[in-house]
């Protein structure tokens, strides 16, 4: 298989020696190079591809980026031209999506000066977004190792969680525990919330202490070689009522049933719009946000599993399954796993238990 | 004190009722509603400011973002055109700096449907980076901090740190001990490297071995209720040659003779030059990046040291400065403290010791 960057060229210059494309956001570039950098770009042509660096990042490069030739710069803009102007460019995509502004201008009039063109539409971003979008095996394999470190933390914090134990210093046992396992990082601030804060479905872990008759939802992810995982759990402590049992038991049969749907061929609103229906009947207005998303080199990616996105749903997507109800100033629940779509259906790749546990 | 949403509205809409500011970037919104989202938008007009958020936000918000009245949110682009409506707003400023080109794009078009004009200069960045430059005492005090946590961290490793520990295994017990002292996040990737990792300034923690004889260079920092920490550190872990001693004290002189010349009404770049001039006589080309930057809101900010910059020092900037000296497969040295400019000179906000250190 071609590398990333061979095969963006294909796909966006087609061969022709006079365009190119400057890729300048972060992530692209790692994904394209594997090599993480706070700045810097990277230069495709059809003849070759340069990734320019400054003095902070440049000896590293040359022993770790892959799939371009690591130049040194001293002026970003000036390295950029000259590139531009020594391969007879007339022609540079650039990233419409992510670029700021100020900085498009920036490169439009540059790239005036060395008479070629800045094309601002959304071709380069869309070049990437499909290479990036179907994960190969080897991201597959990748995305499996970042969960496996969530699955262990989750483990981890169930013999630790107990009344009087806070969000906040639950949240930072379970990142210590992913970054000893060999995280790069977290995939996201870690959630963890309790009782009537887990109504905030993207609420902040405080200094709130656990009690017995809480709902706790845990949502964390690792990420590891710039690929995330993302998993939400919800379990009790102590007891729970009647209706904290019915709201789990409808999120978890919404969760089930959009897995059971997803295959390839169907359109994503069909997945999210499954898991909804069997949401808003008995309670209405409670899940507010999409069903998923997609996961891979960033936390939120394509497809989505939302009302509005009709993309077609293919082999080698990863996307989150994570319907939630949320009863403001009581309780929140939440589950969700990431599921890549197989030939014929798709796979979890999460594997901790998501029966209602009472601890 | 008037709050920054209304500082920002005297300086940038002087009074002028159609004129509005729309601030999408993050940083910016939070710097001004002291509430952290991942998407929102906040629109402040001569009348009013509204801080517009979807579901996962809208109700942590109506509790703790303050100096705006919080707007729930279905279609971002149809509340802010209501809001450009229903104000007579004929002049939109918009964050040029940061703003994706595409979704500048996409705003221009929704002004002009609803009679107005996108303003696409640097305008609203200056304005709020005017306020974001100079630090209150408020600030300042959560600078210290979240210094205060950084520097009880280096304190807890170097009781750590001995031969045969993993550079990794360091970084990973300096980011616990940061979070369980309340740190919101680390300020950024925290830098461990021993020995020949030195030599890349921007190295990343590997497995690599603490060894008899490394250097070892500690660049860190805290993250606290939005505002951040940096740090830097090298010592010797049993004992020093020569030269690096030599290369140490070189970098301590540069440090200390920055941190003696800075004062209000020089030139930031007269400051970079002084520390650079000790280095480069000695050490030609070994002194690859700038002596400094500010730090506040974001890690890396306004004004900095280099020499290019040639903003005015005024007090209440908060400038980091930190020489250093890179020999590529051998070692490097930087030192880094926090420099607060004080009406006469400034203040070092940094209290860990910087005299060369042999474990």
């Amino acid at each position: 298989m071609k590398n990333p960057v061979e095969r963006l060229s294909e796909k966006l210059l087609k061969g022709d020696s006079q365009k190119a494309a400057l890729v300048i956001s972060g992530i692209n570039r790692r994904y394209l190079t594997e090599f993480e950098s706070s700045a810097g770009a990277l230069l495709v042509t059809t003849k070759g591809a340069w990734l320019l660096l400054d003095f902070r990042y440049a000896e590293a490069a040359t022993y770790k980026a892959k799939n371009a030739e690591v130049v040194l710069f001293k002026s970003l803009l000036e390295s950029v031209k000259n590139l531009v102007t020594d391969n007879g460019i007339k022609e540079v995509f650039l990233e419409a999506a992510t670029l700021p502004y100020a900085q498009a201008m920036s490169f439009k009039k540059l790239f005036e000066e060395a008479g070629a063109e800045a094309v601002l539409d959304n071709q380069l971003d869309d070049a990437i977004k499909a290479l990036r979008i179907i994960k190969s095996p080897y991201e597959v394999s990748k995305i499996e190792a970042a969960q496996e470190i969530t699955d262990a933390a989750y483990s981890y914090i169930l013999n630790k969680v107990k009344p009087g134990v806070t969000e906040r210093d639950m949240a930072v046992e379970l990142e210590f525990f992913m970054k000893k396992q060999g995280a790069e990082d977290l995939a996201f601030s870690t959630i963890f919330v309790a009782g009537k804060n887990g109504s905030q479905c993207h609420g902040v872990p405080s200094d709130n202490v656990v009690n017995k008759g809480d709902f706790v939802t845990i949502d964390m992810g690792a990420k590891l070689d710039g690929y995330h995982s993302d998993m939400t759990r919800t379990f009790a402590v102590g007891y729970v009522t009647d209706e904290q049992r019915d709201v789990y038991n409808t999120v978890l049969k919404a969760h089930l049933a959009a897995m059971a749907a997803v295959k390839p061929g169907l359109k994503c609103n069909s997945i999210d719009k499954i898991a909804r229906d069997i949401i808003e009947t008995p309670y209405p207005g409670t899940f507010g946000h999409g069903l998923g998303h997609g996961v891979g080199f960033e936390i939120h990616e394509w497809p989505a599993f939302n009302f509005r996105d009709e993309t077609i749903i293919e082999p080698g997507m990863v996307i989150t399954d994570e319907p939630g109800i949320y009863i403001a100033g009581k309780f929140g629940v939440r589950i969700e796993d990431m599921l890549l779509v197989t030939e014929d259906g798709c796979r979890s790749l999460t594997k901790s238990d998501k029966e209602l546990l009472i601890l």
